[in-house]
């Protein structure tokens, strides 16, 4: 199958090195990685089964080389590609374009082993970080505001990931963690304050991500056991914590994704904090932190074994707090492991 | 002029909020911003002069609105949308759309005074970072290998911007530094290396950008004024200052920035290191990194009052050492004013 990418990703995945000038072409037996010349020396040393080839206008020059392969017919992503470099890469070409929308991710949503023990890797020095995060705030966290305990998630989770953070960690006190995609403020934490940390760092280019929300007790950690003193807020984070274990307990390879969304979603209903539930049960992560498969209402993408993805039901009541618990698992022989 | 957009830093520039989903329409007298339930309450307390819309499908919505609104031409940029969400937005529309390829940048071109400001915060910001990770490589660097002299740097550069940082960071020893966009390695620091960092860090949403190149003597620092041990970096030194300082003082408003460029160019090509200049002097700075105008070669747009660039030239030994001296400028009452 003849194809092009541009997505930073897609292009890893394809031959083991990217960065953020390239497109890959697979024309037939033949494969092209396109590249500037500030990335030659990386490109022809990491790259072993595509041909590198250093130009300044990539899109002219994979133009160049479609015209002279000769192929018929071209698969593309139209999410991928922007309407400006399309035109340019398909200018005068006399082939068939056809559209594939999500081709990498689809090629993506079964892991290897290998990637699986990456992503596993990842979630663990995630969890690391998570430690080191506990340890900080318990040492000189309180009185500090959002901005400067989304400084100190940073600083945790770098001493694990060499790489880039999987996106900008969201840390958020009481009321602020009802927005699930919160921004720092300027509330400081105290004790007994709730706290929602949503976290996640890369390892060998592998996302990790998870969310612990919990009690700022004297000498907390990011567990799943807390203990509110607010009963409301209590009884909202244990149907939480049970819609998390029930998705983890039950799903089953074989199941379509809305049938693993309602394994979070019907305990939270019938616990009637179903309006408060305003997301999907979970993603895919790998090299991106959301991939396939998407764990919603509407999804009937069927969940197989090796597909990797994360279960994080929440409830989030406005203006007064949010609660959200998130791991990532995978589906093994069937059943869901915790990664 | 009626116009749709989507990219984050377009839509602040608009109307001084945005977030990571969400779409933007001019249309006559109106203006719509879309976005969805996570971010409802931040867009409504913020934006002032639009009306905000909360959607799960935004590409429909816009679609509709746009149909609703009877307006006969639309100006968007195909750069700006992937093929996929321009046509779900115009599906079924019977309306002339017209291509503007760089619409939001050719609009943030030209800064306010404000604007301006806000750079030059960043940029001392910026240059404080560079203070500080100097500071802390002489107390515990050297020993340190690449991955962790970008952990440093990152550390450092947070501490002054709340925000994210304008980019990865680029921290590059001896032979790395030859690749301009160096990937970390397990490369060590120690006494009296080149070491090459480029960096910057966000105020306000503004970027920073700053590139030194030193000699990590005995309790050096990030100045312009270095010595090498070895000769041959010495000479590529002061030729990459000369030119760098040539640009600075002698660049001027009514210049078209291929001319700005010959002013480093000449120089280092005259020294008979022209072809280890392998990138152009300088690109614009402001919400985004990269932004007009382009100081290249073969750039014919004149450089104006306002505008804001790095100058920013560099020599490139393949596997021996390289070296870039960067700073961020503005183009003031008719000449460059460093920022």
């Amino acid at each position: 199958m003849n194809y092009i990418l541009k997505d930073e990703n897609a292009l890893y995945y394809e031959c083991g090195y990217s960065c953020d000038n390239a497109l890959f072409l697979s024309l037939g037996d033949e494969k092209f990685f396109l590249t500037d010349s500030r990335y030659q020396q990386e490109a022809t040393e990491t790259i072993k089964d595509a041909t590198v080839i250093i130009e300044r206008d990539l899109y002219k020059k994979a133009n160049k080389i479609i015209k002279k392969s000769k192929i018929k017919k071209l698969n593309y992503d139209p999410k991928e590609w922007s309407i400006f470099a399309f035109e340019q890469i398909t200018n005068g070409l006399d082939i068939k374009l056809k559209a594939k929308p999500d081709f990498s991710h689809k090629k993506r949503i079964i892991k290897s082993h290998q990637e699986i023990e990456l992503l596993r890797k990842a979630v663990r020095l995630g969890a690391k970080s998570f430690d080191e995060f506990a340890k900080m705030i318990n040492r000189y966290g309180f009185g500090k505001d959002e901005y400067e305990l989304t400084y100190m998630a940073k600083t945790a989770l770098s001493k694990y990931g060499k790489r880039e953070l999987s996106f900008e960690p969201i840390v958020a006190v009481n009321a602020n963690a009802s927005k699930p995609h919160a921004l720092p403020t300027k509330k400081t934490l105290t004790k007994n304050d709730l706290l929602l940390v949503d976290a996640g760092l890369k390892y060998k280019r592998y996302c990790s991500d998870r969310t612990r929300t919990v009690s700022t007790i004297e000498g907390f950690g990011f567990s799943n056991k807390q203990k509110f003193k607010s009963k409301k807020i209590q009884k909202a984070y244990d149907i939480v914590l049970k819609a998390h274990d029930n998705a983890i307990s039950k799903a089953r390879s074989g199941m379509k994704a809305k049938e693993v969304d309602a394994l979070t979603r019907d305990i939270i209903e019938k616990a009637g904090f179903g309006k408060y539930y305003i997301h999907s049960t979970g993603h895919g992560v790998g090299l991106d932190i959301h991939e396939m498969p998407y764990i919603s209402t509407k999804s009937d993408t069927i969940i197989e074994d090796m597909m990797v993805f994360t279960i994080e039901p929440g409830i989030y009541i406005p203006n007064e707090f949010g609660i959200r618990i998130e791991d990532m698992v995978a589906m093994i022989n069937g059943k869901i492991e915790l990664l």
